[in-house]
Parts: structure tokens; C-alpha cells; sequence
């Protein structure tokens, strides 16, 4: 397909414009997935708006970062979503696809909890079938090597990890699969808002190791979900 | 297998103790791939040193950051090896295997090749074939569009870049594949030494990101390669 | 005009002191446009004060960063005045001068706005005729195509976006017009308020790029005003 | 003209490859302007070969950045150059345009001295007359108010500054037209390679004010004479 | 005096433990100027305990960073102490002294108010008379010209600024006595909580000029009186 | 001892004057060690003369970070002191005491050995015999695991790690010990100069960690040897 | 003891899965101390229904920065638990056992009372008997040498300072025991939330101090216990 | 006298344009002392090009941060002038004045020297005796004590230090007269080139204290100077 084409394809598909976003419907066309809505920062109003158009079009629907006011709020417009109350997201899933194993999930500490559940909340909605790993953090390594089996059974693992960022290192050092690694802001002091687990982790002495932004769940079990996705089915344009 | 089994395993491969490293002769076990040596900080009689070991028990071999004299040192051990001096490292390949074609490795200016040169080496020798999309910054947008084929017959994407770091968003918004990020140390004054390229890419707002080290050529390939792998075979163990 | 002269002039003009800042009533005689009060970090009442003192001297005034409180509080004084909701700025325009075109707004994300309207509504008091070109992030590069005619008809464009601020230089690379941009705190984890974009901006690689700080919507907007009016009319002293 | 006549446009301009890049001789048609050669981390050997293909096409150059023996190595192939050894620069100039007044390069301290003279001989290049107004730091206000009959005659000033940065907001305090604010990493300790001034020069209070990256007097000299040129001819497409 | 007379004496003095701090009834002995007590972060019902304390030992006390509240309840107990509401301070002042002229308090815009007269609260309960020079930023400095003849006449001046932090720099190149140079917080975006004008202060290309911590009106009052009296009278142990 | 005894006690001990150091013989009294000198940035000369100095009054002395033209010169005047190559330090000792078991240095990777012999050298001339285990890096945890007997057996570990720093978190939670962590400024990029490792090992979420300067082995074996006395003998003052 | 059999214990050790931690009981065998409970982020009711688990198992247990809400509802299931309104911390100690004299906690202002006092409850429940040695500033360094047998006394110091930090490296140099140095984020402006006493505690001149996280006093009291039980029983596995 | 008047007087003394900078002889004149050249950075024909010139109109002359060769080439145009070894200064005074006692200037370490030599060699230049108290870190802190006397006798105190930066809040605790703080970047790791020391004297505890740039004894040497002649003589306009 030529560059013109292409730019041809995506312009006719159609515009709303809803006052405050162009709506992109072709997003699921050229990445195999519906928008995502970052609910942080927008009023409830907002969100009800641009899930609607967006549920109008797409059958699976993203809300992240949304508390349980915000929920409510959508629901009575689309009454067949759900909370995820730990990840604080919204979904909707019309699309009643069956999962593909391989997606594992792990964090180091409770604390790291809903940052784990935005990935794991993100990657099912893409189609994968999530392995949870949680509260697995490097001082105790002993029940980090309790679940060596459901670790290298993955074909992507999402490693959540605040403080020191450990977990990434020594998870990449026993399992062959991709790790997307993800710092989280949780701690006080020294770790100045994530920043300690963030570079730690981008200094892995681990092969196989890349990271996402700070408490970005979302980015982590999306790229976990597309790698599952690809390894077992290959490519779907 | 239980961890048991497993710490048995690793345990019982023999270890030789040269002195200033005990080499790791069963990481290729563990991860498919053979031990890599970062030549930076090393003399060369260190490097061919552990060089020897390595090839002695590995069909292929990988030495990172090493100039042409250390090179020529390890030539006269190992004459079968070869040096890739954009990239800076030293490969012996005696697997003979085919190369599976699917990463693409890309970079924004001339500035970036060494960094974009390491990770191609690197994906060539884990069993990649790969297509090298140099010179495409985001200020001459054109260019990056002529190379759109080729980017999307990818099953994973290297995409190195300095300044500001604006590649991979914008590579990323245009395939499906993954996209691992490389930011550069390339640059002045406020690049702080990648550190602007950095947090770029960390805030991307495409999805399917997620980024190294800065100059970490290596671990970009690395990655790569393994994600083109599993996304034609499935995992090897 | 000698120093002497030009210190002479300025400080005949009248001053007024008002208890918490002296009025500079001659700043419109040294640059073509009037005070503007950054109403963050003060009262109504000081706001209100500063206003009605400022609009007894000069046909236009800008009040920057204020909620609808602060509007009806001013508006009881001045009911000529009209409050932006989405830029958070009161105007007073008594010119009726006609706008002249050639600004172009630009934003990358619906989080962006604020900062971009804030830089509309300065540049459009200033007597520019503004045009805005908004949502279109570099991740979804064919919205940003699309506008190419209204990129290139601008004089001088203002360029807002948080995240990797990537979006200046793929403007800067399709237009010849000077690009002004701002770099916003919205984002979270490794943003750093704003330091990611901000870097990410002075490291463009295009060239015709310069960069106000952080949310600094009316810096930009006015600095795109007085390029468009020199472009079009030569510098009125 | 659409967006597939501008990329067909630019798609079928002559590409030749070197090795290294890809020369853009169409940079000219989008910008106005010839190719700029970054110097620095480039071999004498390779500025001279991107110069010749360069020279071949345009009528103007620029190489920024590059000592006395790269100017040797230039010269051999293209005698009628001219090296700037103030400004470490390069340039070839055949186009024999007159230069249109209008551009003022300031600077603080004589070591900002090599970063005001990049900014003033691109701006020479670029059809600009300059003048030059060194020397004026803000410790010695009267120095510079001698100055304030040149500094009004002005379309755009170039300000260089390390140090504490300030002189680009009293500069700007004096004139109406803009100001493109130069950090340098000129100094010690506490200015950490010229982030002092960088910040201080972002959060400048004075109006009209824009910031390029640390060093980066290409880039100002480059804006300021885009800004003049359009001054008084407006702008050439 | 020898050390072990100087401990002894320090020693002898009475301590008064009152919970939560040793009171130091003493440092007036050392230092000529009564215990100041920080009132940020202890509770009214604290302060109020302290301040009794050192009431009844010391004719002057000095109370920083508190609300009308506390300065309530403080006052129930020492009906004769005064809140100063801009600088957010309470004084008791029973010596009756005089005032020596000789400092001089400059700020560069309102938002630096509450700082520059948490200074000069402090110089006039240590003894100095203060001439405030308020509102003189950098960008109009003709406003500050025009003060030329009360910053001559200084002993010692408190420069307080926010934003770029240029006043000091300006001002020392005016005069000959010592400039304590205060950085605030006020600002936003890249002036990271007041490091901009602390770096910029920390620069200034101007002698004579030291630097106290952002926000430190207290402390660079208190250092200003310091230099005024012992200019005046000499250094009374 | 009352403080005017122990100053007393402290004055009266010889101070020699030998122009560029008073160097202080009663540390040894203090602390029970002697005088260390810091090798880095002084000249051959320098350290000879202090060396000799030392070597005159106390049995044992330590030199850090010296080459080997500095050893030679010393060992010209101190013929029975001893060169420590990677530690890059010189011994001198005399006492002939035996060595108390319980220190163990561990390393993460084949380039944190200088430091790690550093810490080593100290504590054994401080008179604590150290089990040494490297290149136990935790992307390799069965490695560590093997170990495990000998890391518990310490009374003290000294845990050096550059990268991600990861290793004293993994340790902590295996032993009972306290554990002295070393970040080291080996690494590149994100590394910045040892921040990663640092920041990583102050958030360590195991107790019984703290943290010494980077690339601070002396400090960290200073300190483990402190203990290990401690915990063997009691406190010797 | 054998890895194989150090993990088959450690595994075979019960866990109860109370939703959102796993607890884990035999934490007290690995390291002689019962579970902590960072109260911090944590719900009340999480909070109770955590301690309820642990104190069913462990006679002593530590819930660190809690209000009083939370004690009253933890007292109400366990009636035996004590609160420290000043270090914001529940005790429950049912161990009966008597306390070995030997810790010395100290801290430079009052503002620190809160770290200091988490440090003195933790080292007391796990069996120190504390000297407590507040408000002993740098700046009026007689209160501190009035303190000097107390120091002396000391097996292991915490020492507690915000703003410059300097007490530590002060004790240091005044005692032969151990120190822990604590920062806090107790300060304003240039204290950037604890970093300059972090900082200055890392670089500490004097030997024998090593630093643990911003604020947290629990780490520093935990480990001087651990120093303390070492230094007069030898440890206890 | 009037700003007018002012600006007259300074304008009318006469200017020099020697290429690359002009030399100010009036600044005498302003602030009672010559100008002063910034050796670092400009070659040793420029430092002899400049000092001669100066060296015709004033009597004294201060050269800082220059090695011994380029001492060579002035002494040849300026005989009598003199190099200060330690300090890395030349000084040439022709006034024969006496010296006023009253500076004390002290460091901490013998690395801080020739910092605290150039503060001295600035200071007597200035007309100021200075006492040099040297190697006073705060972990011997009998050493300070001893020097009481000495520091109590200061009118201004400049106080170096590195590492931890705590001497100045020691000093300013034990005298009246003001403290002038110089950070040095003497030290490794986490002093971050002398941002520890930097942030601990901002924070200093202790009033009286202001701080100047990284290594900046020039600084230092010449605010000490002024306020010791103010406090002598008062103001010398």
C-alpha cells in the first residue's frame, strides 16, 4: 500500500468533532485495538461524551485513571461496562473474543497494586489471559521462585516494581520472554516520585528488559498484550 | 520443572574461574543466546581472554564497545571473527544458521548510527534478518513516510534517536509492531548528556513503546530479536 | 532618541501607586500593547484593583490565569469585559481594530488546551487573527497532513505540547514560518512537570524553533502577535 | 497545493545517497535556505564530502562547528570559501544578495563571544546585515543603554548569555521587537553547563522573549534572520 | 577567651526544657539578637509556649511564618507583640532602641512581597532602619534607575527575586556594599520551585553579591542588620 | 571523661605542621585506627611525606587511590609497604595482629572489583579476615544462592553494585547481618555517574541496609570492619 | 544448611492470602524480628485486618506512620497495642523480654522529633534500651559536647538531621561506634524535600557513617538494633 | 547626585576597544578596587593584552585561574608582578597601602586550599589582613575550638569547604561577625561536583551565613573585603 493510499484510507473514515477531541475511529484500523480514553484530568461529563461516541463504533472500550463517581456516570449511558475497581478503570468488551494465555503480570509489593491491575486489565481487554504474580518483591526470593513455572510459561511479562526497582533484574534473569518493566511513583524520599525504580530499571544488567513511563500500567499491558498477540498468531494488520 | 530441578541444572554446568570473572557458560541454556561481553572498561588481553573461554563452548559470540586494536588482538585467537567498526563490536558466528526475517532498525540522524549499528549487529547475530531505515528525523517527514512498507512488515522495530527524542512516537503511531526506543547521548547543551531523548520517549503518547538505556544499542537488538523470534516460532527454551 | 531622552520621557508618564505594585501605565508607549496582570497568586479584590486603575488608561487589557470568580468580580467594574472559560483569561478590547491573519495555534492533545487558548486569546487581543489547529499529536501524523495549507499560510506559529513535545519540530520541518513552542506540565511520572517536553523542545531539530517555558500560553501567543504584525506591517514604534 | 502534491513534490527531488546520509537538496525548497552541516563528531573527511555534494547544488553553505584543519580539507575543494575563526565556522556564499538590515546579535561576557558569532554569521548567510553589540553584561547597565539607539533599530536581537542569563529580559524591557535568548555554558559550578542561564532565560519576566537549546547560535541566528527577512518582505515561499 | 571559659559560660546559663526544644536563652549572648522561633510546622499551642519562654529572658523576639491565628493566640499572652500580615511574622520589641539607617530592601515584583518584608521585619527588630525599594524588575529598568541615589546609600541590601533572578546582578553593578541576594518560589513551570533564580543569583557576574536560601527573607534580613551595625558601630561581642 | 578533659587530652598530643596538612596522630586514639590518606588529586611527593609522617607514629597506615609510580615512590621510604594493584592501594603493617572472621565483600559484576577490593583492603587492615564473593550479579540469582552459606556465616557485609544496584536488597533478605551498600559510578548513560544505583539502594526495601558515598569502598569497609570488631569483641575504645 | 533446604523451609512455612498481601509469618526466622506494617497508603481497615494476622503469630509488631484513627481501630482488636503519638507509630510487644542498653538516637531540631522517635520506638520494640539525645544542633555546638559520654556510651547511633545535615559527620568524629545517618525532609527552598542532607550525609568526612532514606526512621533505628544485639550477644540466627 | 549625572560621569571616562573586549576603567571608580580578570578560558597573549592595559591605569590588578605559563608572559610586560602558586592567581600592587586586619578565611580539608587561597589572595589585595585557619573539618572538631580566638576577632569570615559542607553552620554558631559560605567541588560521587556542599550551606541552621558560587574564592575574597573596610571606615565611595 503507497504512502498516498494509506493517507487516503485513513482521511475518508469519518471525523466527529465532539468540541473538545477529534475522535479517532481509524485508531482500531491501524493498530488492531479501540482508543483509549485517558480519564485523568477530564470531567465525568467529558468521559460520558467520548465513550459514547466511541462505544457507538468499536466494540471494546478502555476508561483509565476514572474513580467510581465517574463510572457510575458512564454506565447509566452504557450500562454493559465495568469497574475495575484496583486498576480505577473502565471497561467495555462487546466483542466476547476467547484470551490467548501468555500474558504474566507481577509486582513487588501491595503498594504497586494498582498500577499491576491497570496492566492486567488492559492486556484481557486486548484478547490475552493474565497470569497475576503479586507481592513477590526481591528481599524475599524465595516466593519469587515459587512461581518460576508461571513465569517461563509467558510469552510477555509485565514486571511492576516501586523503591529500588529490582524486580525486573532478577525476573529477566530467569525467564526467556520479553520483560516490560514498569516503575512505580509508590515510596517517599529518595525515590522522588519514581524516579530511583526508573532508573534502575533502565540500567538492567538484564538482556531483554525495556521500561514504560512511571505508573504507566496502561502502556505495559498494551505492549504485553501486541508481543502475546504476535507470538502466537503473528501479525494482524 | 520444579526450582529444585532447575538450581540443580544451572549448578551442575561447569564453571571456570578466570580470575576476574567466573563465565557463565549456561546463560545460552537459560536464554538462548550466547554470554555477551561489554568491552568497555576491559584491556584487550582481558577481552580476548574471556573471548577464548566462550568460543571454546559457544558457537557464537558477541564483544560490544571495542576498538580495532582490540580486535586485531582477538583475531589472532580467534580468526574466524569479525569487526563491524560503525558498531564498534566484534562478532564470531559459527552456527551458520538462516536469518528470519522482521526487525527493522531505524535512527533519526547520522549522529545515531553507532547506537543504531550495535542494535543491528547485535538482532543479526540472535538469528535476525535485518532492515535498516537510517536518516529518517522527524523534521523531513517525508522521508519517514517513503519507508512505510517497510516499517510495517515488521515484527519489531529498533528506533534510535537523539535531540528530541521524536521518532518512535511518531514511527509508532504508524505500525502495529512493537517499538523499542534507543535515546542517544548525541547532542549538546540541553540533551544532558540523552537525557532529553530520554524522557521523551518515556512520555510518548503512542502505544506499544517502551525504551532502554540511553546508547544502549545492545539491549534494543537484543530485544528485538527476541520478540521476532517468538513472533515466528514461539518460544524456544 | 538619546538615553537621557528616553529615560526622561519614561518617567514623566504618571505613575500610580496602588499599595501593592506601581501601575506602568508607559509600558504600551515602550511595546504597542498594554499591562497584562497574572492573576494567579492574587485576590479578586487586588485583581479588580489593578483593572479598573489599567482600563482608565488603555483600550485593552488582558488579565491571565483567573476562575469565573475573579470574572464577576471585574465584570461589576468593567461590564464591557468577556472571560475565555477554557484559557482562563479576562479581555477588555475597546480598539475595535480589525485582526490581522497569520497566526496558526497548534496542539497535540485535548490536555493541551488551556495553554493553547491562553495563547489564542493573547495574540487575538494583540490584533492577530488566530487560527487553531488542535489534537494532533504526532502519533496519528495524517491529522497533522491534513492541515498542511493552514500551517503554511501562518507567519509565525505557536506550538503547544506536554508528553515527549515532539510536535514543534515535525511543524517546524513542513513550514518556513518561525515556530514559537511551549512545552506543557501536563503528563505524569517522568514528565516531571513539564521538563520532558521542555527538553525535548530546545533539542529540536529543526531549525526556526524557540521555546517559552512551561504553560507559558500568553509568552508564546504574544510573541507570535508581534512577529505576525512585523511581518505584515513593519515594526510600529 | 495538497498533501500528496507536496510530498510527490518533494518525493521526486534527486536523492543522493553517500554513505552516511542523505543530502536533502530540497531542504532549500522548503526553508529558503541551504543545508546546514553540523561539524561536530564528523571527520574532516566526511564534512568535506557532504560539503562538495552540498556545494554542487546550492549556492549557499554553512559548516558550524569545525577547527582550521577542517577548514583546510574544505578549502582544497572549495576554494572560494571562508572560515569564521571566531565562530568555528564555515561558509560559502555565491549568491551575492545584498543584505537586508534589521538583525542585532548582543552578547554578555567575551566568552560568549565563539556562540554570538555563530548566531551572527548565519544570519549573515542567511541575507541578514548584523550588528554586533558584545560585551554589554547587565552588571554594567550604562554600557548598554549606550547601545539602546542600535538595539531599537532592530527586527530581531540575538542575546547571548551565560552566567546568571539576565540579559535578555533587560534587553527585552527596551525594545519591541523580539528577542531569541542564547544560554551558554560558559562558566563554572553552580551554572552546570549552562542550565543556570537556560532557566533563568525560560522564566524570564520581560515579554517577547524565546529560548533555543544551550550553545545553539545557529539556531537563534537562523530564527532572527527568518524573522527579518519576513519583516520586510514578508514571507518567500 | 579561652575555649574551656567559653564552653564554662555557655554552660552556666539556664536550659529550660519545655518538651519539645531546649530553649537557648543564651544565643543572644553569642550572637547580640534574641532566639527566633520558626513558626512553620508547630502548632499555635507550641509557639505560644515558646514564645513565653523567651519573653520573659529577652526584650525582642522574632516569630516567622505564621498565620493571624497563631499571632491570636500569641497575642493573649504578649499583648504587646505586632503582626506584620504581608511578611507573616510577630515581633515583640521592648528595647526601645533606636534605628540605624543603612539597609536598604529591593524586591522585583509583587509576588516577592511576602519575602522582602520578612527581611526587612527582620533588620528593623535587629536595630537597622530600612528603605524599601519594591516592584523594580529588570525588564523596566528605568524604575530602578530612578532609586539610584537610596540604593547608594546602603550599608548592606536584601535583593529579593523570583523568575530569572536578575535584580541582584543589576543592582550590585550599582553600588558598593555587600548585596544578600533572596531567590523566591514564586514562578511556575521551569523555575522548579525557585531553583531558576537561585542558580541565576548563585552566577551573578557581579561582586559583591551572596546568596542565601529561596524563600530566606528572615535569614538574609537577619545577615544585612549584621553588616549594617558593624559598619556603623563595629562588631559588639 | 568530662569534655574539658577529653579536648585537654586531645590539644596535648602533637600536631606537626608539614604545610599543607596538619596531620592529626590521635585519630588512632579516637577511632583505634590510623590516619587514612586519600590518594586522589595529591601529588607523589605529597602522599610520601604524609606516608612517612604517619609511618612514624603509628603501626598501621592506608593509602587509597594511588597508582603504581606512587607506590614506588612510598616504598622507597617504607620498604614493608604493600600494593594492592585493583584496590589501587598502598598498605603499611606493622601490628602483626591476627584477623577476626565475619566481613564479606560481595560484588554484582566483573567492573564494580576495584571498589570491592577497596572496601576489602580496608577492613583486613583494619583486622577483619574477608570471604570475598564476586560477579554475583541479580540477573544470575542462582549464582548468589550458592553462596548463601558463606553470606551468613558474616557479621558484616559489604554489597558493591553499579547498574541498577539491586544486589543489596537481594542479600538483605537472606541474611541476618547488617549490610553496608556501595554504589558504584561503573555503567553509562542513565547510569549518570552512579544516581541509578544510589537511589535504588537508599529505597532498598529490605532492612538492615544503609548507604555509603559512590564508589566509596573505604567507607563501606571502614565501616564493616567497625562492626565486626564490635560484634567479636565489643567496643575497644 | 543446604540452599535446597534453606527454601524448603522457608516454602513449607504457612501462608495465609488475606486478598491483598501475602503475609509472610516466617519473616521472623529469617531475621529475628516480627513483620512491619508501613501504615502509610494504607486504609484503616487494611491496616487492622493485617495486625490481626501478624499479632496471631508474632508476639511483638510495628505499624509505622499511622494517625490515631487507625490505633483506635486497631486497639479495639487488639487492646494490648500501644501508640507514639510523636513517631506516629502502634507497638504491640507480648515478648515480656528486658532491654539491652547500647542505642543512642539524636536528632538536630525539633522539627526531626517525628524520624528520631520512629527510629527510638523501633530499636526499643526490637529489645534496645534508647538514649535519647534531641535538639543538638551544629550551630551551637557546646550542647552536643555536653552530650559526649552519652555518644561514647553507644554500641550504635542514629543520628537524625534535615537542613545542612552536618550532624552526623560531627558525632562521627566524636565517637568509635557505628553511625546511621537519617535525612529528613523537614526544610523549604534549596532542601528540594530532603536531598541537601541526603547529599551532604553521603559525603560525609568522617568515617564510620552510613545513610539510609529520606525520613525513615524506622530503617535506622532497625539497623542500629540489629548493630547493638550484635555488638553484646553476637547474632542470633 | 542624579541618574542623569551618573550615567554622565561613567560615560565620559574613556573607553579602549581592544578586539575582544572593553576594558571598563571605571569600575574603580563605581566600587573602589580595579577590574579583574577571569584568567580560565582566554589565552595567555589575551590575559597580557588585557593586564597591560589595565595595569596603565590602575594600581592594582587581580589575575585568577592561570597556571604558571601564562604568569611567565605577564611578568615580562609587568615585572612586578606576582604569582600566588596555591592560589593559581597574579597580583600586581603598586599602592603600597596597609592592610586593615579583620578576615579570617578557613577550609575544611587541605583540597579545599586553593580555593581558600584565592579568597585570601582577593581579600589582601583588597586591603584586608587576613588569618588563614586551615584543615578544620568538623569530624576533628578540637581543631576548630582552638581557633576561637582567631574567629572572633573576624569582621567577615570566608568559610571553603567540600565534601558535606557543614563548617560554615559550625562557624557561624560560634561567632557574631557575618559568614561567607564557599562550596567546593572537591570530592567524588554523590558531591555531584559540589552541589552537596552547595545545597548544606544554603541550608545552613545557622544565621549569619551567605553563600557564593562552586569554587568561587574570588567571590568570596572580595564580599569579605568590603564588609571588613565598611566595618572599619565605613563606606569609601
Amino acid at each position: 500500500m503507497s504512502v498516498e493510499e494509506t493517507l487516503e484510507r485513513l482521511r475518508h473514515l469519518p471525523y466527529e468533532d465532539i468540541g473538545f477531541a477529534e475522535v479517532d475511529h481509524h485508531r482500531a484500523l491501524r493498530r488492531g485495538f479501540p482508543e483509549v480514553v485517558l480519564g485523568e484530568g477530564k470531567s465525568s461529563d467529558q468521559v460520558v461524551s467520548i465513550a459514547e461516541r466511541l462505544a457507538a463504533q468499536s466494540d471494546r472500550l478502555l476508561i483509565t485513571r476514572v474513580g467510581a463517581d465517574t463510572y457510575r456516570a458512564v454506565k447509566e449511558r452504557l450500562p454493559d461496562c465495568r469497574y475495575h475497581a484496583e486498576a480505577r478503570a473502565i471497561t467495555l468488551d462487546r466483542s466476547r473474543g476467547s484470551l490467548r494465555p501468555g500474558v504474566v503480570v507481577m509486582c513487588a509489593g501491595t503498594s504497586d497494586l494498582p498500577v499491576a491491575e491497570e496492566a492486567a486489565v488492559t492486556a484481557e481487554l486486548m484478547g490475552s489471559q493474565v497470569d497475576r504474580v503479586y507481592d513477590v518483591g526481591v528481599a524475599g526470593i524465595h516466593r519469587l521462585l515459587d512461581k518460576l513455572e508461571t513465569m517461563r510459561s509467558a510469552k510477555a511479562l509485565v514486571v511492576v516494581a516501586g523503591m529500588e526497582g529490582a524486580l525486573p533484574s532478577v525476573v529477566a534473569g530467569l525467564v526467556a520472554a520479553p520483560v516490560v518493566a514498569v516503575p512505580t511513583s509508590v515510596g517517599y524520599g529518595a525515590s522522588f516520585g519514581g524516579l530511583a525504580p526508573l532508573l534502575a530499571m533502565l540500567n538492567s544488567c538484564a538482556g531483554g528488559v525495556a521500561v514504560v513511563n512511571i505508573d504507566n500500567g496502561f502502556g505495559a499491558g498494551y505492549l504485553a498484550a501486541v508481543i502475546n498477540r504476535q507470538s502466537q498468531e503473528g501479525l494482524r494488520e
